[in-house]
C-alpha cells in the first residue's frame, strides 16, 4: 500500500479466491486491504494450460476475430441485489470483499481474452500482431491476453456523471497504472481502456464500470490510424491527429467543450448521432505519458460532455467510451511508426439518434462497412453545447 | 412488358407521383401494370440540384462516411394497417400503387444516397472512391448514388423464409437487373443487394423486403477484401475466395448445406453468433453473371438455410443478409485487381446468440474493431446442421 505519483493514491493489490488479481485504488490511506480476505468457495482459475479462448483469422478481412465460447454463459442483468460489482456485505460476497472501496479493478472472471504473464526480462517481441506468417487460411491461435473489470464507484445507482472530479482523477489514474501493467505483459501489443453504458448497447451489469483490454495484436481500427497517419506524413510532413485537431478547431462549429488542456468535438464526419472525440492540447501516445495537469483538467472537460450527453434526451443516455492509445511497441523508425506520432484520444460515441430511437449496425456497416449518420454532425454539436 | 433472360420474368418500369422510378418484376404476363396510376398527392422529388446527403471523409480511417439528415424522419415502425410496402387498396394507397404484385423495387423515398444519373455514352471514370485527391482533413462530396426498396411479396405477414422458390428465383432476377442498372449509373462503383430482417437490428418496416444501394465509392468492407486477395495472389499464385472455399469444404466441421451448385458454411472466423457464407460452385463476380443452373439452385440451398436459422431458437431470427460482389469497375490489370478474381457470397448474419439475448458490437467491436463472438463456428455449423 503506497500512494503513487503526484497524485495521492494509495494502491492495493491482492488475489481473489480463485487466483484472480484484484487491485484497490483508494483515495485515502489505512483502508486496511491487506486483512480483507476473499473467502468464496470458487474453483481455481488455472490458466496454466493457455488462454481459454481462441483466435481466428479472417483471411477476407485480413483480421484475427476472438471466439470466446466460455463468454455465452456471463453474468446476465442480475437482480440489483445479486450485483457481483457492489462491495461484499455480510452473507453476501461479491467479487469485491471489501465493505467500501474508491477504484476497484480486478481480471474479468469471464474473460474474452486471458493467460497473458509478466514478460521475461530482455527486448520484447514487436510482431504486432500480423497475420498469419504463412498463408494458413485456417490460422488460430491462443486468445492471449488480459481483461480486466474497473468499478467506478461502490454507488451501484450511480453513473460515471455522477463521479466528482476528484473520482474521475482515480479513474485516470488507475487506467494509466493498467495502461502500464498490461503492456508489460509478455505478448500484449495494445491496451484499450473503454466503458459501455446502458443496456441499449448490450451491458450485462448495471453497476458503473468499465473494462480494460490487453489485446495480443494491434487491433484493426489502430492499424488504420496508424496507415492513415503515415500516408499522411508522407503527403505533408505533418502529423496527422495535430492537423485534423487543428482543423476542427479552425472550423469550430462542431466544438462542444474546450479547456486550456483538453478540446471536445464532434468529428466532421461523425458515425454515430453522437460522437465526441476528445484530445489532450499536447499530443502523448497514451494515458501513461498525459501530464499531471492534463490529467486534472480532463476530469472538468469529460464531466461536462458526458452530463451534456445524458440532457439531451432527459434519461441517461446509452454510451460508448473509448481510449484510442499508441500500440505498446513502435511500429518502424519513420513517421506514423513511432509510438510519439500517435495521439492519445477518447471517443464517446451514443447510439441513441431521438427519444426512443436507436442507431443499428445494419446492413450497410455490418455488410459493407459504410457508416450512415442521421444526424447531422454541427447539429449534434450545436444541441450538445446548447444543452446545458 | 417483356420476358426476361432464359427464366420468365415480366418486367415493367414506371415513375411513382413524385417521380422516383418503380419496376415491377411480373411472375405471369398480362397484369395491366401500364394502365396503374400513383394517384396520390406528392410532392416531385427534385433532386436536379444533387443528392440530399453528403460523404465526409474520416481521416483517421481513411473512409466515407454517408451523411443522412432527411432519414431521421423516415417511417418508423407503422400499424400494420398503415404499411407502406403493401400493394394499395381502395382508399389506402401506399408505394406501391397496384392491387398486388410479385416482385417490385422503387426507389426509396428516404435515400441514404440519391441523385445518380445513367452514366454518359464513352468509357466511365473508374476512380474507384478513394480518397480526395488532396489531402483535405475535412473533405465532403455529395453524397450521389442510389437507393432501393425491394418487395418480396404482397404478403405482409410473410418471410423470405416463407417464399417459395420460384419467388426466390424472382428475387435473384430483380437483383441482378438492379445490379447492372444500378451499376449503369454515372458514379456509381459498387451496388450491394441485402435484407434486414427483425427489430433487434433495427427493421422499421416488417413488410418482407431488402433494399439495393449504389455506392459512388468501393466500400471499405471490399477494398480489404480486394487488398487480401491480392496478397494472397502475390504469395500463392491461387485465388483467395477459392482457397478458402476448398479450405472449408476440405475441413467439412462447418459446412452447413450444400448441393452441387452452392456451398453453405460458418467461416472458421465468424464474427456473429450465426453467421454463414454461401458461395457458388462456380465463382462470378457478381449476380448479373450467375449462371441460370446456379440462379435456380440457390432458391433452394438458401431457403433451408434460412429455415434452419429461424428454427433455432424457436421464431423468426433477426438477420442481415449481405450480397458481397465485385466493384462496377475493375482495379488494375493484375490478380486481385480484376473483376472476374472477386467471388460474389452471401453473407447471413445474425444477432441473437441465446434466446432473448443478443449480440451486441460495444467497446471492443466499435471501439478497436476487434470481433468477440462467443458461440464457436463448429458448434454454430452442428446446430444448424441438426436443427431440421
Amino acid at each position: 500500500m503506497y500512494p503513487v505519483g503526484p497524485y495521492p493514491i494509495w494502491k492495493h493489490a491482492t488475489r481473489l479466491a480463485d487466483g484472480r488479481e484484484i487491485i484497490y485504488f483508494d483515495e485515502s490511506p489505512g483502508l486496511g486491504r491487506a486483512a480483507v480476505r476473499d473467502a468464496r468457495d470458487l474453483g481455481r482459475v488455472d490458466d496454466l494450460a493457455g488462454p481459454v479462448s481462441a483466435l481466428r483469422w479472417d483471411p477476407l478481412a485480413g483480421e484475427w476475430v476472438v471466439i470466446a465460447e466460455q463468454r455465452q454463459d456471463r453474468t446476465f442483468l442480475p437482480p440489483a441485489d445479486a450485483c457481483p460489482l457492489d462491495p461484499s456485505a455480510p452473507g453476501r460476497p461479491t467479487e469485491i470483499p471489501a465493505s467500501s472501496y474508491d477504484v476497484v479493478v480486478f481480471e474479468n472472471r469471464f474473460p474474452s481474452l486471458s493467460g497473458a504473464r509478466p514478460r521475461p526480462a530482455g527486448p520484447g517481441d514487436p510482431t504486432g500482431g500480423a497475420g498469419p506468417a504463412q498463408p494458413d487460411l485456417l490460422a488460430q491461435r491462443p486468445g492471449l491476453g488480459r481483461c480486466e473489470v474497473v468499478c467506478f464507484t461502490s454507488d451501484h445507482d450511480a453513473s460515471f456523471a455522477d463521479l466528482t472530479p476528484h473520482r474521475v482523477r482515480t479513474v485516470v489514474e488507475a487506467w494509466a497504472d493498467r495502461t502500464v501493467a498490461l503492456g508489460a505483459l509478455d505478448g500484449v501489443e495494445q491496451v484499450f481502456c473503454f466503458e459501455n453504458r446502458g443496456e441499449e448497447i448490450g451491458v450485462t451489469l448495471h453497476h458503473p464500470h468499465g473494462q480494460i483490454y490487453g489485446y495480443p495484436f494491434v487491433t484493426p481500427r489502430t492499424a488504420r490510424m496508424l496507415g492513415q497517419a503515415r500516408l499522411h506524413a508522407e503527403r505533408t510532413g505533418g502529423n496527422l491527429f495535430d492537423d485534423m485537431v487543428a482543423g476542427e478547431l479552425a472550423a469550430g462549429t462542431r466544438v462542444v467543450a474546450r479547456n486550456d488542456h483538453w478540446a471536445a468535438f464532434v468529428p466532421a464526419a461523425a458515425r454515430w448521432p453522437y460522437e465526441v472525440l476528445l484530445f489532450p492540447a499536447e499530443r502523448v501516445p497514451d494515458l501513461s505519458l498525459l501530464p499531471d495537469v492534463a490529467r486534472e483538467a480532463f476530469c472538468l472537460v469529460y464531466l461536462d460532455v458526458l452530463r451534456r450527453l445524458d440532457a439531451l434526451f432527459g434519461s441517461r443516455a446509452p454510451y460508448i467510451a473509448a481510449w484510442h492509445q499508441a500500440p505498446v511497441h513502435a511500429h518502424g523508425p519513420g513517421p506514423g511508426g513511432r509510438r510519439e506520432d500517435f495521439a492519445l484520444h477518447l471517443q464517446l460515441m451514443s447510439v441513441r439518434r431521438a427519444p426512443g430511437k436507436l442507431k443499428y449496425l445494419a446492413g450497410s456497416e455490418s455488410g459493407m462497412g459504410v457508416w450512415i449518420n442521421d444526424i447531422v454532425p454541427e447539429t449534434a454539436a450545436r444541441r450538445l453545447r446548447e444543452v446545458l
